[in-house]
């Protein structure tokens, strides 16, 4: 199945993405200004998809675009989305440490299927139900603080409204995806079009970021410009393509797969790179992650394996108490 | 269903015995020998099976008893199991902390399924198969080491000798429960008759290590017959009487319903008993202990719910990509 190797693919990018970050720092720190890396990553994305539907245009039947406004004002509503979701982020993270916020964001996975189920009025079987619960309950063990960490009173300690607006971020997260897998199915419009709609506005909301922080910061690190480039190796560069292709990958499961192709994708991605971490950077391997890795598998295959092969019973015979060793007992019946 | 009700009890008095034996010490010690409340839980057992295997044999038709000597010699077997899991027990705890040794025992949830499926026949669905390793995994989860508490570092530094007397500690363990179910199986003998022979065992075999308690000690705390009671309050006798109730309820559950039945029972009465601790004895709760509970109540359904329940999908239409919301989008195609 094709959705299966554009699943596993983005597996592999979105874990290495994190790896990658890592080694793009020099001591600890980046060199270079890390909020360029999405408006290039989007910029590479619109390249790309441009060149694909150029050249989907070359051939016969040409490639089916809707060009309504009414069909093209819906494009930017994911990047809308996602704006503000970077604002109520940005305000969770003044309630709640980064590793309480980390936990809850494994709520998005629940919520994309409830959304997924609401919305797209896609029908989940309940063992599909379970199965989404323990990815989220599997990923969420794999991150519980091990012992001698700090920071651990945190996690039922911080303020109500940490809890609300952690939650209001999972919502929007999941929201965007799911209304960006509205778009890319709501018609047979060539996936490189909804690409080339989707990526244009993501550029200009990322170009608008990068401004709207010259005009916060007084232009005290210069204009965007300069500080796009400036500080980038080749890791730097591997980022940002690494990210682009990861959001090529995506657009691609929105439109042939769904949501929860993608929200597996990305949790066994990050159980990944937790176990990359190990042999990489040293990091210590965990009960926890050992644990959470099970589950998720478990999980995975609950949700994908055919009912057929989960629930019918092997065809061979009844239990038999007598075999476990071989005894002959004469029953004689006291009366 | 009758196996529910016993299999719910169970929970309740197994998860009740850790609160009361909390609840028996003072200022944290036992003023009593707690050696001798296996025993006297033994004869308590014992006696009750009399009483009701005599009104069994007032009425008619007359109960089942194999009197054979060949069907006799089995019911030590347990016993002396159990005798060899406890000196194995202690073996292994030279070797690897209580944590850990705790950890290493929801192995025995597994191995308890793989000795059903080898020595009884039982048959398991592949679904019935990852609903038992999540039962595993969810109790190990709830038993992680949260942040701050101290001997972290153990878990995976024990020496290799540690973790083989672990997982031979489980497997043992299991299989005592296995052949007991094997012997309350292997004939319609009447279960208080089974229970009698069962008992009087294992009243001999805690008698005897008892006095071999007091050859080992030297006398110095008197022989068995002065720590007998000695310190008993009615929490103590409390701690006896439920230790043999669950014993009684255990054995009806071998022969009328199974040992994956009263894993998940004593299990459930696990959590349940850190659940109460939280509330009883202020235990901190953690994110661990919850996520453990989510995972067993998810392998719970799992392992009982009727297949049909669980992968049937339900009957409604298709997946319909229009309804996020209500948008007539005039399809023109660009040409």
């Amino acid at each position: 199945m094709q959705w299966c190797i554009v699943a596993s693919l983005l597996t592999i990018f979105t874990s290495s993405q994190g790896i990658i970050t890592t080694l793009s720092q020099s001591n600890g720190k980046y060199k270079y200004d890390y909020t360029t890396v999405p408006f290039l990553a989007e910029v590479f994305k619109l390249l790309v998809s441009s060149c694909l539907l150029w050249r989907e245009c070359q051939k016969s039947p040409l490639p089916k675009m809707t060009t309504d406004w009414k069909s093209i004002r819906l494009f930017p509503i994911p990047s809308i989305i996602y704006l503000i979701h970077n604002n109520v982020q940005f305000a969770t993270l003044i309630y709640v440490d980064t590793s309480t916020y980390q936990i809850m964001g494994n709520l998005k996975i629940v919520i994309t299927g409830i959304l997924f189920r609401l919305f797209l009025r896609k029908k989940l079987s309940n063992l599909q139900w379970m199965a989404i619960v323990l990815l989220a309950v599997g990923t969420a063990t794999s991150q519980v603080k091990g012992c001698g960490e700090v920071s651990c009173d945190s996690l039922f300690s911080a303020p109500i409204q940490g809890y609300m607006l952690g939650i209001l971020s999972a919502c929007l997260s999941a929201l965007a995806g799911i209304y960006t897998e509205f778009l890319m199915k709501k018609n047979n419009d060539s996936l490189y079009w909804q690409n080339v709609q989707l990526y244009t506005f993501g550029a200009i909301f990322n170009l608008a970021r990068l401004v709207l922080d010259d005009f916060r910061g007084g232009f005290e690190k210069g204009p965007w410009w300069q500080r796009l480039f400036n500080g980038y190796t080749i890791t730097t560069w591997v980022v940002v393509l690494n990210l682009g292709c990861s959001g090529l990958l995506v657009s691609w499961l929105m439109k042939y797969a769904d949501n929860i192709v993608k929200v597996y994708s990305t949790s066994m991605a990050m159980l990944l790179t937790m176990v990359l971490s190990v042999f990489l950077f040293s990091f210590r391997p965990t009960l926890q992650l050992f644990l959470g890795i099970i589950i998720c598998m478990m999980s995975l295959h609950m949700y994908f394996a055919p009912p057929g092969m989960l629930v019918d019973l092997p065809s061979v015979g009844k239990a038999d108490p007598k075999s476990l060793i071989d005894v002959s007992i004469e029953r004689r019946t006291v009366s």
